[in-house]
């Protein structure tokens, strides 16, 4: 294990997180909160400082392989969490440093889970703050670095293999894609579509006359599918034109980025053809449709009942958590169907969560090629997923983080039951953290926040949102021994 | 597809359900109950009608495939399921056929689920009939046939070859190992096993002073891990001694039966280091623990506390269904002990339900080869139980199941949140019956029935059931036309 090689990367992952501290302190200047503004000015500061100290620590050799690569991004993503959750606390806005810290996790790891009953108690620049973890959250802080070209990725094969490995740990799906042979050049296009889409969003809202502030942080919580909002009734409150655009982009935002690319080199078969997208597109279209039946006599108008239902499964489906209404209000069906929703998630390489349609999609070709497999013991199937076969080792990596998924949902669920609150509540609270969700039903619904669990509880919450955000396997490296033993 | 070879063996396992109605006719003549008699034996008469007309078309050929032993063992089921229902509709004591179904198909499967509130309405014969199936069902019909060696067994290699098809079909578990090498040996010894422990737990019962309807009644549900019982508050009334004497019986029907052969032969090293025997009794103790930990505060002493806590351990977890205590009033974490309990069940090749332990130790184990793959790429591993090598072939199969399990699950617990019953309810009417456990929680709680679904969800639980007792595939191969279209 190269330990300075971790350092000095998650070194650098402190110094970005103190540069992009600095907008928020922007913010309070110009909002005039002067508490605000010295909580994040001096964390600012701190974390920079940290970072320096963390990166002074010279590497021996630069080489890292995946073992490092799980390691460098679970730390990672739990210090920038410590950090982060630095402004909220020396405030004083929020009290309790395990809720400080519940709120940061939630940001960075897209989910939007509060422990907040109303955000507007909190000051400006605070709530920038908030809602920017999740636009940095949603891309990677790595595949940030690994952009902006400082993690030596330029340096022939080798720097750009060695990425590789901390992309493949923090970026959603079961196999990453390279959209160009280099890695930094990948991270550059895919953090241009981001942000490009980002802009687009802002645009449009601003256009439907929302608030530049407000602008901001939507497109900010959109990006990263996080759901932080800015009011305790989230979304409803909005026109109907700014929630149908949020419901778009949205929707957008849990689309393979690889998609985009192939639409900015017009590669309009490939696009079509995609397996997930359709699955993606017709799963949100059913559920919607089946919804809005089973919702219809709850609204008045047929565009009404759509509208909602529509900006909800969008919400759910890539787990971004905005509402325009309490779904957990709905009835049972509708709400059986948003738990479903919660698990399956979006596509691999988008921002959002959950075990995704391409897991989906594996899991149901695997099962098609053993059933035929029963019926005609004889006969060699292999399976295929656009057009190319789909090797035992992905399969096998599919069945894994499925079995640990389920132990992880298992073990949380028998955690927070201790809790002793309804069975509808223990489990989406936690089926809407270990996907990064956000609300879940019962007491934990849109219209309820998190604060009613005990401090145990919310760590225990923060852990299943770091397992869903990060997919499991590079976090849990961290606690197997086997990690830290031996020397290959 | 040897259409002719089904019929035949349709027909002889209609023949022997006819026999099997016989001492429910004596039971409904001892107890003067001429509605029910006339009714039991009409039933009996027809079916065996039935029985002499499928057989009465001969087969071409006698050989059949693993595809024919499916199709027997699913459609069998399915078809003993109707006849068996007859007796409580001829007799009008139950009066919708969904409802004489939906018991049948309860019974047969041992789930144990009623749509009864008071079993103390029915007549004797039929009660008794209720509990037979349990008895019969646990071991299974076909397996009966092979024992009795009906089904040419005994011909040569060829046709043990062929048996083998149909026990893999019927029995629990993701491989079937014989006991001895000739098939309908292994079917004898099972049953042999079988009719001994149910006979020395009516001993046991009756020195307890249980009345001798009762001890029948009660060792018939217990040995086929069913749960029907005679009374609205099932166990609840029975001296401390007779609770423990079920609480110990369904823990050891709960157990492989392979385990009572090694035993009878000695082999005591072998049971030792049985490591699915581990497993079982080690998540049997520790729930017991853990509940009697959360809920010590509702009981006097904890001699009471310990008692009904492994009563409903060991009924939850070998899926029979029993209780002593209304445990849909336990606490949320008690609750959610039971609901995983549900799902994980008893040992392969018992007559339990659930996705059984071996499983559970497949999938530990796959996932330790994998995560092991992560951190060192080039290390070869292999999986071993029991000191043997364990197949990819297994292991895809377990990870088969697992895909279809949860697929069922999720399409049932949408169609049944349909009928607009909260989470815990509809969560585990799901669990409780597709695992053949029988009473869930909520509203379908040990002291409530499940007369409150409607006639379309009471038929989709009759499915889940099957798919439950049956582990999926025979019954998944009949909705699947490349079963019937393709000849191999």
């Amino acid at each position: 294990m190269n330990y300075r090689m971790i350092a000095s990367i998650v070194g650098r992952i402190l110094c970005v997180e103190a540069l992009f501290l600095v907008p928020a302190v922007l913010v309070s200047i110009y909002y005039g909160e002067n508490s605000a503004m010295r909580a994040l000015l001096l964390s600012a500061l701190f974390t920079f400082a940290a970072g320096l100290g963390c990166m002074a620590i010279p590497p021996k050799t630069r080489g890292y392989y995946a073992r490092e690569g799980f390691v460098i991004v679970a730390l990672g993503w739990i210090i920038i969490s410590f950090f982060g959750a630095l402004p909220f606390y020396l405030s004083g806005e929020i009290p309790s440093f395990v809720d400080c810290l519940f709120e940061t996790v939630s940001g960075f790891t897209t989910t939007g889970a509060s422990i907040l009953s109303d955000p507007q108690d909190l000051s400006r620049g605070l709530l920038y703050w908030r809602s920017f973890t999740h636009w940095l959250g949603g891309m990677g802080v790595l595949v940030f670095l690994l952009a902006v070209d400082t993690l030596g990725a330029r340096r022939g094969q080798r720097g750009s293999g060695q990425s590789m490995h901390l992309l493949r740990a923090e970026s959603p799906g079961p196999d990453v894609g390279k959209l160009v042979p280099k890695m930094h050049r990948t991270a550059k296009i895919l953090y241009g579509i981001y942000i490009g889409m980002t802009l687009l969003q802002m645009l449009l809202l601003r256009a439907g006359g929302m608030a530049v502030f407000d602008t901001v942080t939507t497109a900010f919580g959109t990006a990263g599918t996080g759901g932080f909002g800015l009011y305790a009734d989230s979304f409803a409150g909005y026109s109907p034109y700014l929630q149908w655009v949020v419901t778009i982009f949205m929707a957008l935002f849990g689309v393979n980025f690889g998609i985009y690319y192939l639409l900015l080199t017009r590669d309009m078969r490939s696009v079509l053809h995609n397996e997930e997208l359709r699955l993606y597109l017709g799963i949100m279209l059913l559920s919607t449709f089946a919804i809005a039946w089973n919702v219809r006599p709850m609204y008045a108008s047929l565009g009404e009942t759509l509208r909602h239902c529509a900006f909800q499964v969008s919400s759910v489906m890539t787990t971004t958590g905005f509402s325009t209404v309490d779904f957990a209000l709905w009835p049972e069906f509708s709400r059986t169907v948003l738990l479903v929703l919660m698990v399956l998630g979006a596509c691999a390489g988008s921002t959002g969560g959950g075990i995704k349609m391409i897991r989906l999609l594996l899991l149901g070709k695997g099962l098609r090629s053993e059933l035929g497999r029963i019926i005609s013991p004889r006969l060699v199937r292999t399976t295929h997923l656009g057009g190319k076969p789909v090797g035992e080792d992905t399969m096998r990596g599919v069945y894994a983080f499925m079995s640990t998924y389920v132990a992880i949902t298992v073990a949380s669920l028998l955690l927070v039951s201790l809790s002793g609150y309804d069975t509808e509540t223990t489990l989406s609270a936690v089926f809407a953290c270990l996907n990064n969700i956000g609300p879940g039903l019962g007491q934990v619904g849109p219209a309820s926040s998190y604060a009613l669990f005990s401090a145990p509880i919310k760590l225990l919450l923060c852990l299943d949102m770091l397992f869903g955000r990060l997919e499991i396997f590079p976090l849990l490296m961290i606690f197997l021994p086997s990690t830290w033993r031996r020397n290959s």
